[in-house]
């Protein structure tokens, strides 16, 4: 059986992303699952086939220098081998932050990749001392989407030949860090870079690419000086390149992890993009490693300030009932996510995302005027911190 | 804003019945949410429209007589008034049962009605003795489907003549029980009612009518006994009226309740069926009444057998993680709770069938030959009980 992965749309688990399906949303007659055609879901064996074909992937006992398939390895300078140097490093640093705030428990790690090219690095940290479940994942794709998935892409074909699947490539960094103490935020963060070759039998059709991801964070309680500082830092990223990212992204955040049958955020955003093309491609570049680089300054300090603070179990029920929306968020709304279960990923790497533990409380409703209230109260109404 | 429910279409969340959009399945030119059609979902706001037009519930201080409308009132001896009597006598008696078991703590119980007639009874016992949460509800829906439903419900019509928006009718009980002891197994039930006005523009066109419902429980531990006994019972209500139907029935609720994404199913299962309505409608209301009044004697003894049982913390942990996959089935997979999430329907009565508590572990596989390991075995592969 042809397997595929899910771990290329994910945005919420620390697979990643969700770039393209999200890339292919602009085109109103595909639908969600725009590469997935011919999926049928069959009322009760609820069976799906999906075009994307993407072998099944084997364990590795080592880390390869690369992921990348031979073809494209002479090319050190190409934007995909540059963001896979990136991403690797991202997941290094973030992993040593984490493991030197937890002084003792480590990372576990999981190396896989597939025969025809492509692979990933999968660390996770469960029951530590500070974080209740850690996952740094890093995955590069190869895989071949439906021509009209391309067409869509690209807007429209000038040719009237047909092409055929086009190959794409994709490549990112996820994660999510679920900290013990309920006075800790939970973070999540995503970024991840997508390509399609230039279709060889379409004389004129160009190459497609974008960026996508973003960082945001999830407390059980609002620090103000936390979260002006974690606002802060995605600003100081954005404003480096453009005065209008911040805003826009944003805005995007909160627009995104929104919980539409609670009318909620399932946290207090930080920035979201995605189909980024429109801008210089080395910039975009810069860009992104910006922010993923601004990761651990944006939150290392925060956890290291609230790890140890006292709580009573009124504040950790708070937080477990927070996870439940998270899970909520997860496993309804996040599209990497519905699509990656639906479609035979790699599931233990999708829900990695999901905390150790969750709480549903019938119709629970903080008191006005509590410090759960003025959380609840910002997950409805998104403020501006900074 | 018009408020539509999602109750009418619940199956595992303990409200009901998804019996309608499930019996639209059967024209494949139709949605998964038949009768959403305009539901539009855009890329970044998520937002909704739906043609289902049921007004927004308001609370009641006192339970009514009956939900019915008063123009339905003086037919008592209609099926859609019997199976109300049917299913609110059920609802008192699964939580007198559950409150002798409990010997102290009381179901709270929220009363709702709708203006244009239909309502409902949300009962929750919630952190009792015995219970970690109860959820038994009862609702009575009065809405108009489009339609295009309609005429995919019987089939195609032979009438040239475009018949207006349908008025149907659904009454149903759900419960799902889930007990503190791991030993003692989670229990979800569910029967419900439909009904479809005759178009009055369509001269000919038929009533339409069926029932749907099951009994289906989810240990975290195996006592061969405990399954052998609530499949037993199961099996005795089924053979009183077909000796087809247990067979049939348990085959479809193994199919139903399937995480495909684990490729497990989330319990041991039990009995399920839907768009009955090929059999004497006397005979399924006396079926479903049968099944229904079966909850107490297949569940309760197991309950009082396991509650007091001793256990660790890893088998504590070890429910815990099967709650998470019952987490997962019901967001991900029950059709009633996700189209009831995604339409705006009484949110906590919808979720009140997710447990008080879940956990996610990465990676978890229990040793080959463990009881955790044996019970994982019976959810991969469904066995013949008895």
């Amino acid at each position: 059986m042809a397997s595929h992965t899910s771990t290329l749309f994910s945005s919420s688990s620390p697979t990643f992303a969700h770039s393209s399906s999200h890339r292919l949303h602009h085109s109103p007659s595909l639908s969600t699952l725009s590469f997935s055609r011919p999926i049928k879901t069959k009322p009760n064996n609820l069976s799906l086939r999906c075009s994307v074909s993407i072998e099944k992937e084997v364990p590795e006992t080592e880390r390869p220098f690369t992921f990348l398939r031979d073809s494209d390895e002479p090319s050190h300078s190409s934007v995909r081998s540059r963001f896979e140097t990136m991403i690797r490093s991202v997941q290094d640093s973030v992993c040593e932050a984490i493991e030197s705030v937890e002084k003792g428990p480590k990372f576990k790690e999981d190396v896989w990749s597939r025969p025809g090219g492509g692979g990933g690095i999968s660390r996770v940290l469960q029951d530590g001392n500070v974080f209740e479940k850690a996952g740094v994942n890093v995955s590069v794709v190869y895989g071949v989407m439906p021509p009209e998935a391309y067409r869509a892409a690209k807007g429209g074909s000038a040719s009237d030949q047909k092409p055929g699947p086009v190959p794409f490539f994709a490549a990112g960094v996820s994660s999510v860090l679920h900290p013990k103490n309920p006075f800790a935020p939970t973070l999540h963060f995503n970024y991840r870079y997508f390509e399609t070759d230039a279709p060889k039998d379409v004389p004129g059709a160009p190459r497609q690419w974008w960026f996508g991801g973003g960082t945001d964070f999830t407390p059980a309680y609002i620090f103000e000086e936390d979260v002006k500082h974690f606002h802060s830092i995605q600003k100081q990223a954005c404003d480096k390149f453009d005065p209008s990212f911040y805003p826009r992204f944003k805005k995007w955040c909160d627009d995104y992890f929104y919980i539409k049958h609670r009318d909620e955020r399932r946290g207090l955003g930080g920035i979201f993009f995605d189909d980024l093309n429109d801008y210089d491609q080395e910039m975009l570049l810069s860009f992104a490693t910006e922010c993923a680089n601004s990761v651990v300054p944006a939150y290392i300090p925060i956890v290291e300030k609230r790890k140890d603070t006292e709580f009573t179990e009124q504040h950790k029920a708070w937080q477990q009932l927070r996870r439940g929306r998270y899970v909520e968020f997860n496993l309804v709304y996040d599209r990497g996510t519905t699509f990656g279960l639906k479609t035979g990923g790699r599931i233990e790497s999708i829900l990695v995302s999901l905390p150790l533990s969750a709480r549903w409380e019938y119709d629970h409703k903080p008191e006005e005027g509590t410090e759960e209230w003025k959380l609840l109260d910002a997950c409805i109404n998104p403020k501006e911190w900074i």
